[in-house]
């Protein structure tokens, strides 16, 4: 079995994933500014989501570009990321209508250590397939640096969150930027 | 007519499906831990249906690998079963906000059973369409057996959801499980 | 341009209408079998909607097949057909929530007249651009019966509405049987 | 890396975001023909949204169809193109539900400024990429001259919604109506 229709289904996951956050966008009851402004921290949250999603599209595309054959664990990892991808919109509306209270900063964490754990997981599973492949199982290596380090910073972000909110956000933004460095932008993760 | 824009249609439906779910993941009044454990039974509610519609994908998937050429009652029996499931969201939200209330169990593994039956009928449909090819009919009997035993299970389910709730729900989730023995985890149900 | 960004985009438009209309069968406030059963209305005007819908996605799905060559006024008269097909699951939860009063049926009418119209005028679109062969003329015209049997059908519907509602609804369901008709199920309407 | 899951990803997020807007035409809580009317500006304001968004599709594709190879920045671009259109359906309500007010109208443009932005900037990365081909550079040239009238038109739409607001309406309804004149209907923008 090709990766056309893994890649076809996974895509359309992550395209409703991404979009139906901007549902939790409400509508405010009058039309001030003070109203609109007050949807400050969930456009935020949004925005948040929207870029950590679109990050994990990118390097999804790239890695499942690198699979000739795909198996069954594959396919039940490849699950397993689109659950806890899933869960995003739910955290996202969560931490934005509670203003970024502390225990919903850590559960926006707590599922962004799951959703990296999951992406680590189904690269796990495509860097053994590559077994044979020394250039590829070098790349699946270099890349698991990345996914190594988002886990950790996410980690920290949890009981961070409990201390000092902004710089829990800080901790859970900062892998993002990390995809954005110079050398390799779009390389997968 | 090919099997692509089949394939393509239903892995769309199937998608949002599985993900517009967690729109009833509704985000608690107040932040607190208590509000947030409330949602516990919504949350195992909508992991069992992401499970579920996940193993109608992959197994939809492989199912739809075998046929060479798409006829009228084949789409007409897809579109069937993307009906039955399209109310998995609806007995899911259902069953998590009355908290596995007897008749939402029920319910429940009503649609499981019309879901069930619907994959077996479109399984039907194509084995007859392929049935010059001797190892292909062999297959699709082989396949029988594990959809003939979830309907069973799940027709079960039903009136065991009056006397008792867990019980019921094991027998919803057996079939599942089922379907990832090593011996030959995706093979089309 | 080729049809398969087209269809690709037809595609998912049509499946997000067909499943999003599940979001409308709103939980009841209590598990009593009292409380589901008051849906039951709301439940039918669902099934006849994602019938009607999925009847317009295999014709649409057989018209374009028929299309080498996309132009500018294809691309339009698709996006009109796609924007009337999305006020199906709006004019569904007004005919269900208001059980199917008078008001609500005729407006259901109203859209499925806008709807098969946009039908037959993105056919001609389509027939003239193909005024060349004419096996797909004949093709083109013997579909065009069947398009304008339903528009006067669901024209008729609008004042019957008025008058009779079970009648009314009888002619909105009467075009989907006839695409069922043993002769050419799935020819394009 | 090709431009196939580019397209789909795109696809998949401008038909989710062009479908979703219907959710916001809230049933009526009676069936009057009275409470029926009163949907009135919703209904315009997704109409229109529902063109603007079609016509993004369209000239997305159109764009994307003369891009060979799919590098980092024409990635990022897109998805910062796909966020401001996520954004529409939000505006969309919130325009039709103060039945079109100052604030909301000029929101509804800013939106508008940054979606068109956002466009001309993914042009004018793929125009950089395709710098070698003189018949493409023109192409692209070409086409900058109606965004940037575009972008114009909004960004006015902005100010005079706070003072008339069917002005306001018209700048933005305006861009549209370019984009269907005669000579090159579908041309990239």
């Amino acid at each position: 079995m090709g990766t056309n229709r893994l890649e076809a289904f996974s895509d359309g996951v992550i395209a409703i994933i991404i979009t139906i956050m901007v549902l939790d966008l409400k509508v405010p009851a009058d039309a001030s500014p003070a109203a609109l402004l007050h949807l400050w921290p969930t456009f935020l949250s949004y925005m948040l989501s929207f870029l950590l999603v679109a990050i994990y599209w990118v390097n999804h595309h790239h890695m499942i570009h690198l699979v000739c054959h795909v198996h069954a664990p594959m396919l039940w990892m490849n699950i397993n990321l689109l659950f806890w991808l899933s869960l995003t919109p739910f955290v996202t509306a969560y931490m934005g209508e509670h203003r970024a209270a502390p225990l919903s900063v850590a559960l926006y964490g707590a599922v962004q250590v799951m959703s990296a754990c999951s992406f680590g997981l189904l690269r796990h599973v495509i860097a053994r397939a590559a077994a044979g492949d020394p250039k590829l199982v070098a790349l699946h290596r270099h890349a698991r640096h990345k996914v190594v380090t988002a886990i950790c910073l996410y980690l920290l972000s949890i009981p961070v969150a409990f201390v000092a909110v902004p710089l829990a956000l800080l901790l859970i933004t900062a892998p993002a930027v990390m995809y954005f460095l110079p050398d390799r932008p779009t390389e997968p993760a």
